[in-house]
């Protein structure tokens, strides 16, 4: 077995690091000081540590032993990533699977202490471990940023520039939107809130940055009073004109590492409100004795923004556009590619579609990193071809490809299956039961109220008939120019308190995957509109925003009911209508053709 | 106005009490110390004080103003009831409607005492209030019980005999149980549990009584710890073969009143398990300091008691033939009366299925007070006939019967909504949408760890797309000859956490109501089945146990599917097949009739 040097030095390294300190066992999760889903390079503490570089797992360090836990998503990975590291890797959701906390209090004498940085963990992490600990006679101690110390050629803190957003873009100025969240900050018979969620401060203030991946998010924090809205950001990230904007809806700006010394000096006696979920507990440790803190699952702003205004969602509409052109040059360009015997890889793929997107008005940028699963690959949930794993694309099988782009007026999330040549029966039915379940979701109606858990089965019910499931989420919330993934709302088989209101917009993507054989998954947005108001008290239903034909190579006709048909069809109709004035002769001729009636 | 001088002077009475303790507000709620959905008379406190008979309900009494708290199924009852008694009635559910804490805090002067008896509070209720008046500056003084002292003729403590069900009956032995229970309180880290819930003690301890109306249960309370279990009884409750009874089953007999010295004398350093919803404030409260009291939502016994094993869901199917007989008959009895033309009133059909019932082996009595609603009466969710309201049946229209049977094999409970006569084309369409949505529930399969919220929407479902909702729940969990109501999992729109398990037995009740007009139900019990295992787990689905025709005089054909279809003639060909040997030639032709292909 090779050694793999670089990342024992780093683990020794941290380990004298928690010798200095005292500390028995030292935990590196992969958030950062905002629980961000996708951190900037500075806070990639659990990768570089561990070599590992999938977006979840944790790591535990003891004295002489090490272990990451993460999930089915990244077992191989994880297989491929550690060798030779001496971590080991535990594999969450598998049955005998200590947990990382179980571990811990096996590996560790009683009165230990472990190690945390209370900065890199949310309030309600933080408390679940303090709390499992504390029963089995170990303790946390929380202030011990290890990382500076230890990783000597850390990255620096990103600096990109912000931007702020015209109303035209958000339909609200910041000003009427930071007037909500005060009123919504009373309502909870509070007077301050402090927000550390990237997104929803570039929500409030209509601004955004480049600071990280696929989020166009700047790192700052923000606060706001009954007089006051701060926000806290590197100076440096600012020009002339954004200045000038923030100070025009009277948005002060404080240095970002100013943030816990202001809480600490002017918060006293103030009653705060805060999402513990969404604030890491060093900022929450900074607040005044003397504050009367109030706790929310989910935070005002964050409902507020989930909750689309007309000129998000016709921002949205346009953004579909413009992605659905792209979408059908890239799928006219993979047809011709593959009928011309050229070489065409899962990695061409993705570049391909960057291209074609960027060449878009107002294209900003990937919304995530696309996924290209050929054949055995589709049926790795999250799946990213790598140079070695970059599977040649043949005329047969099945092909997935999820996709989005960050347009300045939207934000989107699409995936295809494509038929590349002959399938089978099965695959066939397959597709089938999860075009029906999509369909099931997209033509449903509820009352006022309702939540996604109670959806989540339309999109469920023909593959469970036949013992079938997929085990993620049938719908994310999706942020406008913001979060690909946001909440507070979702469609799922968890039960989320949050009901599904008018404006909301989320993804419709149910799945089947086969094991080692291709995976199936067809994924529209949908945003909530208002359908009925009567006896019963209001009836919303979905509005289907993305724009692409959907495969039908691949139903099995007699599996769909009228309705079904009818739906597919009038949703060809709406995209070849909506997209073929914008699209070259030759492409909309193959669109007429994609869209034809079924 | 005529002044309701009975119920005045007892109000007066309680205020004098009230003033005598030094209280400025007292709270009588619904509820007895088992927190019991039907109360034995000794502790309708609320209904003697009011004069308001309905099953919920809560009054609160100040110095010089009452009011009544209850929900729309009640309020034309209430208005009724509550005439010249200067009680006003608070509509909760409508808009504007204060709530009793707000009314409370809105009518008394800051540091106000409002008095309750926290023997008749859940501890989760005391605890609710307790921390809305502490916000508010109001002080809850629990040790009041107010009604010994004013309640002068008051009814004694029911004491009709236990009795106790064999294994053949119950298909596990006390000790069996007990031993279950242990495992779980280990689980939980705890030593001791105590049970309140009247319900639970019975399935516990193998035990049924005559105490309340509707649930064959006797009024106890039961302490299990890692040695001795324990009821908590009035010894004139026992006869010599049940004292040996509890005697072979290690079941140690203490007076029902001495619960709460015993809590005080021998839990001190013990580790408690209890259910704060089912387990009376006051009970808490004498467990002694040094107890370390572990609560939770669920208590294991519940959920134990929910998961019938196949001995009960044999008695139940057992059941469900005795109850299909008396049904047939009770159906041709209804169908001769009004054809002959006699007349039938509402209460003559609540009598008429109780003596039907009656005359089936092993019936014990109803379940619950049958709901008989002809034509409007039909959309009163609990509707219940008394003499002013009693309707007379015509050969016209729609009427709602919901009743059911207590039977020393299984409980029943079942709702057919019958067509009398020529029906227009909206009652059609009306229950087509019920069926339907009855029918997709009932064929449902679903993985392991579904939860009731997740299947709901599939009896909503074609209701929802018209813009009709029903606001009760889709499904309660039934006893095993015990509460026709029980829990813990349910399949309503609220997000129950409890994942439906095979053996559970539920109601699948889907209804439309049209105010003023009629109401449609249909209900049958279903328990859940495993159906299959495969790549994708563990699948469940519903057997449905209810055995009588549903009238298909009202359905629209054309808006149900072949499978939707289907499945009614397969129903049909079960209640035939099942009933039929047991009837008589003549009601044998008449259920041929009625379960013919459809």
């Amino acid at each position: 077995m090779t050694i793999n040097s670089k990342i024992t030095e780093r683990i020794d390294a941290l380990r004298k690091a928690m010798e200095s300190k005292g500390i028995d066992a030292y935990i590196v999760p992969s958030s950062d000081p905002h629980i961000s889903e996708y951190p900037a390079d500075y806070w990639k503490t659990r990768s570089w540590i561990s070599g590992f570089t999938g977006s979840a797992g944790t790591i535990a360090v003891t004295k002489n032993k090490a272990g990451l836990w993460t999930d089915s998503r990244y077992f191989l990975q994880a297989i491929e990533e550690l060798e030779g590291s001496g971590i080991e890797l535990f594999k969450e959701g598998v049955s005998k699977t200590p947990s990382l906390e179980q571990w811990l209090t096996d590996e560790l004498p009683q009165e230990s202490t472990i190690g945390i940085d209370a900065q890199v963990f949310s309030c309600t992490e933080a408390d679940k471990l303090s709390a499992f600990f504390i029963k089995r006679n170990l303790r946390v101690e929380n202030n011990c940023p290890l990382f500076d110390q230890v990783w000597t050629d850390r990255p620096p803190l990103p600096e990109s520039k912000i931007f702020a957003l015209s109303d035209s873009t958000t339909g609200a100025c910041a000003k009427d939107k930071i007037e909500k969240v005060r009123n919504a900050m009373r309502h909870e018979g509070t007077d301050t809130t402090l927000i550390a969620a990237l997104d929803t401060i570039a929500w409030l203030y209509n601004i955004r940055g480049n600071d990280v991946a696929f989020n166009p998010v700047t790192v700052a924090y923000a606060l706001v009073n009954e007089t006051q809205s701060i926000l806290f950001i590197n100076k440096k990230k600012l020009t002339e004109e954004t200045s000038n904007y923030l100070s025009s809806q009277d948005i002060l700006v404080l240095d970002y590492h100013k943030v816990e010394e202001y809480l600490q000096n002017n918060l006293a006696e103030k009653k705060v409100l805060i999402a513990p979920a969404k604030i890491n507990l060093s900022l929450r440790n900074k607040l005044p004795k003397s504050c009367q803190v109030t706790e929310v699952a989910t935070h005002p702003a964050d409902l507020l923004k989930s909750i689309k205004n007309e000129t998000e969602i016709k921002g949205f509409r346009n953004a579909m556009k413009k992605d659905g052109v792209a979408l059908v040059r890239f799928l006219m360009w993979l047809e011709n590619s593959l009928e011309k015997n050229e070489a065409v890889s899962e990695i061409d793929i993705s570049h391909k579609l960057k291209e074609l997107r960027s060449k878009q008005a107002d294209f900003f940028g990937e919304s995530f990193g696309s996924i290209v699963g050929y054949g055995p690959h589709g049926a790795i949930v999250h799946y990213s071809a790598n140079e070695k794993s970059n599977a040649k694309i043949e005329k047969q099988g099945l092909l997935l490809i999820d996709s989005g782009g960050q347009y300045y007026d939207g934000t989107t999330d699409i995936t295809r299956t494509l038929v590349l040549g002959k399938i089978d029966d099965q695959m066939k039915i397959d597709y089938s039961l999860v075009l029906k379940g999509h369909i099931a979701l997209a033509m449903a109606q509820f009352p006022q109220g309702t939540k996604g858990v109670q959806l989540d089965i339309l999109a469920r019910q023909f593959m469970w008939i036949n013992g079938i499931n997929y085990l993620h989420g049938t719908g994310h919330g999706v942020g406008h120019f913001l979060n690909v993934h946001e909440g507070p709302q979702s469609i799922r088989m968890d039960l989320n308190p949050i009901a599904l209101e008018p404006g909301m917009v989320n993804s419709n993507e149910p799945a089947l995957y086969r094991d080692n054989k291709y995976g199936i998954r067809i994924e529209n947005l949908i945003v909530v509109r208002h359908a009925s108001s009567g006896d019963y008290g209001n009836f919303y239903r979905f509005e289907t925003l993305t724009l692409c034909p959907i495969d039908t190579k691949a139903i099995h006709k007699a599996l769909l009911t009228e309705d079904e048909i009818d739906w597919l069809n009038n949703y060809h109709k709406t995209v070849y209508a909506t997209l073929a004035p914008l699209l070259t002769e030759e492409e909309n001729k193959w669109l007429k053709n994609k869209t034809n009636e079924f």
